[in-house]
């Protein structure tokens, strides 16, 4: 569970780095890019995971995203993960976009040649979150949560599933019910009854949350052209039919598609949510 | 010279753009980003340029500067061009990172088989101006222009060479001086002869600038691995002995490298200073 360190550099005082280490639960080597703010080097800082969508890396957010200015202001740690394992070789893997690298999904598969390696949801909330919390300045108990159109569904099912776990959950156009999207890689991983995606199922699991009130920002472009396979009502919805438990704000922006200049402009919005949550 | 618009995307309420079109100076086609701030649409804009360092096309600075947040509050259309023709088929064109592809360096060559396309500097202070001045809603007298190591060198010695053109200039870790970073590239464009490369040499031409008062803000990274390469000193010399006509303000910023984590660092500082020359 060592980390390697890949990179180095100093930004907005602080730093971002790059690690890679082997992954118990992928079994194979795994990278990620995180942001120091300059105050973890005399204070323990909350840490804020940020879920990239398919095809990206750990590279797209930290590259794209404008979030580390924001992450410096408010002295908050970035974790970001890659989106998939790599290298685990599986035949079909690096044929669609859909499928395989870049489209782990946050889920645990349970199907052959795929539970071997492509178990992301565990990757990222137990074994990627012990490593990062005994490896690092942090405070434990004061992490939060968010991501974008594949990763927004990560962000939300990993919140949903773990409450306590992260103090609050925000998503840039997230796929909120991954029975479409998710259709080609959810049918290899986890099989072809879509009952058993439930769990893996942000509308789903957002009626049944029970835990600690859990706020939730989501922005959504009305350009965007994968609208059609979001499912943002079905999230609005069931947060509505779960009120007492969550609370919900849903942005529609006028105009805005679903890519990193969608990202971009709306990234303090999110970074000062979560900082009122986690200092 | 009509312009063909390859994308498009809303972002902080104004628009990303990239276009092509064919270039007449490098008879080839070229490409470039623009980020027009919301404000284009009812009233003429300053406009900023970027040149970027050897290796980066236009895409690099638009994707990781972070500029776009500070042009849009300021009201400032951003122009970033590429760095060199693409596509001319030159002979060793893609050999070496220091020469050719990614590698224009601003200059117009003089030399087979060169001078048929690497005509950068005229494609930047001329023919892409000019595109620039009648495509687009713009205030033609209020133009500033900056840039980064070898896009540093072009966006001085393009103020330098051009009085009254651009009203500040300002760059992040340039190449004071071409005579090491540039070396390869400058034998083969302009001969080996480095008395001739004097007229785009920034150490050089500060020392006899005339005209308005120049400001000139330099960043530089003490951690840079480049800066044996880049002769900040001579570039200091230069303007403190030509006072009356430049005011050089140079920061040394502690423990920072080459990269665009720097940039992204102090990007807002430069946009600011530009801001108040050109509104």
């Amino acid at each position: 569970m060592s980390l390697q360190l890949l990179s180095t550099s100093k930004c907005y005082n602080g730093e971002v780095k790059r690690y890679s280490h082997q992954s118990k639960c992928n079994n194979c080597e795994m990278k990620f890019h995180v942001y120091l703010p300059a105050t973890i080097s005399k204070n323990a800082v909350p840490v804020l995971w940020f879920l990239s969508g398919i095809t990206c890396t750990d590279e797209n957010f930290i590259t794209k995203s404008c979030a580390l200015q924001f992450a410096s202001r408010e002295g908050i740690m970035l974790v970001c993960p890659d989106t998939s394992p790599r290298g685990a070789g599986i035949e079909g893997e690096q044929a669609d976009w859909t499928l395989g690298l870049g489209a782990g999904f946050y889920v645990d598969a349970t199907n052959e040649p795929w539970s071997n390696n492509y178990n992301m949801y565990t990757y990222i909330t137990s074994e990627l979150y012990d490593l990062v919390s005994t490896s690092f300045n942090i405070i434990k108990d004061k992490q939060s949560i968010f991501g974008h159109s594949m990763g927004g569904h990560g962000a939300l099912i990993s919140a949903f599933k773990n409450p306590s776990k992260y103090r609050s959950v925000s998503a840039f156009a997230p796929i909120c019910n991954p029975v479409t999207f998710g259709e080609n890689a959810l049918t290899h991983y986890l099989g072809g009854d879509k009952t058993k995606w439930d769990v893996y199922n942000a509308s789903v699991l957002a009626k049944s949350y029970q835990g600690p009130q859990l706020d939730i920002l989501v922005d959504q472009g009305t350009a965007d052209d994968f609208l059609y396979k979001l499912y943002p009502d079905q999230l609005i919805d069931a947060c509505k039919s779960n009120s007492a438990n969550i609370n919900l704000t849903f942005n529609h922006r006028e105009g805005y598609p679903h890519n990193y200049w969608f990202i971009q402009t709306f990234i303090e919005d999110h970074i000062v949510f979560h900082s009122k949550h986690l200092n």
